[in-house]
């Protein structure tokens, strides 16, 4: 798939939110962290963080910076590799 | 300042909004692109551009994404830095 061709797939669907919804339960479970402690390290409920995880939330960059700081990580280690 | 104390000044005051919003100032002056420009090709209105480059946005990662594809840059690259 070239560049432009992922970039429209990623504005679509959901995609985008699907693929950073996964990359935190990855990066949770890796870290052994269950969605009701993320939940109350990033103070969100625990259905955000469920609905976030599964790509449900077009969530502001606010919330998931609380998120990252919850997981220890950077926004930036998060959204390594996501083509622009 | 230490990193839990740098934490607390990002969620605070729109510090972090701030941040991103001069960031894609510079990005976009460095690729001598109008707002005008990156609005049209981030298919967003000029003076949504224009909030979002003074923090006035609290702007979802999906229109972040696609400013990110205005500029050709990637998320992470825009994000690097941000501490956790």
């Amino acid at each position: 798939m070239d560049d432009i061709q992922q970039t429209i797939t990623l504005m679509k669907d959901n995609t985008l939110l699907k693929i950073i919804g996964q990359r935190i339960v990855n990066i949770r479970k890796q870290k052994n962290i269950s969605q009701e402690k993320l939940a109350e390290l990033s103070d969100l409920h625990r259905t955000y963080i469920s609905d976030v995880e599964n790509g449900k939330r077009n969530l502001t960059i606010s919330v998931l910076y609380r998120i990252c700081c919850g997981l220890n990580i950077s926004l930036s280690h998060l959204l390594k590799g996501i083509k622009k």
